[in-house]
């Protein structure tokens, strides 16, 4: 029997989640849930029914875990709690600072109605979290380093793309490599902002814009690009068109902690992506797996990836993980 | 309050998980068993009494978790199961075709006993499987390569010292750099045992052996050597002592699967490990945590590192991991 899985929201990452369904055989996709007017989306899976988001609120959804591909600025913390108070829920929450009191609305609502719901799913958190973790807990006191990159911001994009005169942009995050070695190298070496991260942007500006102007804007956006070492290319819509069209990225932690006398151990985590929404949309899924399975043996509440054993996120049996994956 | 440990066998392993242990304030040792007459052996541990194996044997001894520090192929099989019986244990049991029985056999006892017992812990198996499950559950379809090294191999250099007129031996297991770029770049190779690796020896030769003798045996020994591209440098003692004292290893799992219309991703974990006994000993002492939480919480029988959530294995509370790891 396989697990029902329902996608509410179909942007990018909705789209990734979609790609992810079908390479698990264990899992269909029973509906695409929208705030749109469903009439006016087109999905790729045929045969599956796009429905409006109104059909989840009474909870009568054929769905055994429901996806939630939504903002974490304002979608999120909204629609977490109110569906996993009716369905087992995943999302990728990714506001760092705002995960506890995420966590505990969730954890309110799953837990009286009997649901789970894993939250902060993806890679940064996600993945990347394990990893911290793992290091953290077998080398206690060590440090722990996050690359990302190289790859596309789509935050930092968008900041560039509200600046008056701006068509289209597209920004890379870029690790610089003398700080990846150095951190590489065990030398638990204080960094900067900017000795970390370089940013690049590919910029279509308006026909008659002030191209000075937009890249001093750009330079000195606070937050977004003040702290870093910013490089401004103007490109033509073609060239936008033809180069950065992809949404690849990725990153690595780096860890490096001690043992004994002085014994230096280095543990490297690093994904090479080339597309961020189909790989965070797999993580989804395979998480989605574990909630469903957590629910049957009746456990309920919030949970992270922290807390989810790994062999909940394998189609494959106990016993077929130790004989060949163990 | 602490948890109370107790490690068997006091080689270069049990060595390491001492030396681990000081660095978790959580945790406290409590003995050190052996097979060997107590008297003769000096630990490092001010104030820890040495004691007899025969004192575990009426499951008095006061260890919460007893870690198991013996060798795969004839102590493990026998004792982990033997003390899963009376303790909670953990043990690094690396035979991979073995591991079916082993955990039945472990599994049958610890639940008898309403114990925990985790086998296989290390890094392979271990945390190089933890990351064959992730990425196999995230990618499904997609293809893990394991890279082992640079690093000593003790079995390798153990069947070297077995030769006529060897005196002392180290092997070195060394990735092939051009498979790794290869696999790295998402191809998907196909790579035979030689393609993967090399392997280097240095042999300090007794007087007037034989060296091309010598050399001719390492290099066409069955299983060990006739695979690999085999390296033989003669060296005297004090250069033995002065450069390859050390037990560093390492290696890589890189995976790499597809999504959507051709998506490549690329995921890498890595360990460079200036000593593989603290390192390993690292991982045994915080799954050690995780055996002694579940037991406390009801739950008995054999599991592996791919059955135990990573929240378990830390000294941190859910709450400050949420705050600050995730």
């Amino acid at each position: 029997m396989s697990i029902k899985i329902g996608i509410l929201g179909y942007g990018n990452l909705g789209k990734g989640v979609e790609a992810a369904i079908a390479k698990n055989n264990d899992m269909v996709l029973t509906g695409v849930f929208t705030r749109r007017d469903p009439s006016t989306l087109k999905i790729k899976s045929q045969g599956v029914p796009v429905l409006s988001a109104a059909e989840l609120d009474n909870g009568a959804a054929d769905v055994d875990v429901l996806i939630i591909c939504g903002g974490s600025a304002t979608d999120l913390p909204e629609m977490t709690p109110k569906y996993a108070s009716l369905y087992n829920v995943i999302d990728s929450f990714d506001t760092h600072a705002n995960i506890p009191s995420h966590f505990s609305n969730v954890d309110a609502a799953a837990k009286k109605a009997g649901k789970v719901g894993i939250i902060s799913c993806g890679w940064d958190p996600g993945m990347f979290s394990l990893n911290r973790v793992y290091s953290d807990s077998i080398l206690p006191g060590g440090t722990a380093y996050t690359f990302w990159g190289k790859g596309v911001s789509q935050g930092h994009s968008d900041a560039i793309r509200r600046i008056d005169g701006v068509v289209d942009a597209r920004q890379y995050t870029i690790p610089v490599e003398k700080a990846l070695d150095a951190v590489r190298s065990g030398k638990n070496p204080e960094l900067s902002t900017r000795e970390k991260h370089t940013r690049e942007c590919f910029v279509v500006a308006a026909d008659g814009a002030d191209k000075a102007a937009i890249e001093e804007k750009i330079k000195t956006m606070p937050n977004y690009f003040a702290d870093y070492d910013t490089t401004v290319h103007f490109i033509s819509a073609e060239e936008m068109k033809r180069d950065h069209s992809g949404l690849p990225h990725g990153g690595s932690v780096i860890y490096s902690g001690i043992t004994g006398e002085g014994n230096n151990h280095v543990i490297e985590y690093s994904l090479k992506l080339d597309s961020n929404p189909e790989f965070t949309g797999s993580v989804l899924v395979s998480f989605a797996r574990a909630a469903y399975r957590l629910e049957q043996e009746g456990v309920s509440g919030a949970k992270t990836v922290l807390d989810i054993a790994p062999a909940y996120l394998s189609a494959k049996s106990g016993e077929e993980l130790r004989a060949h994956y163990l």
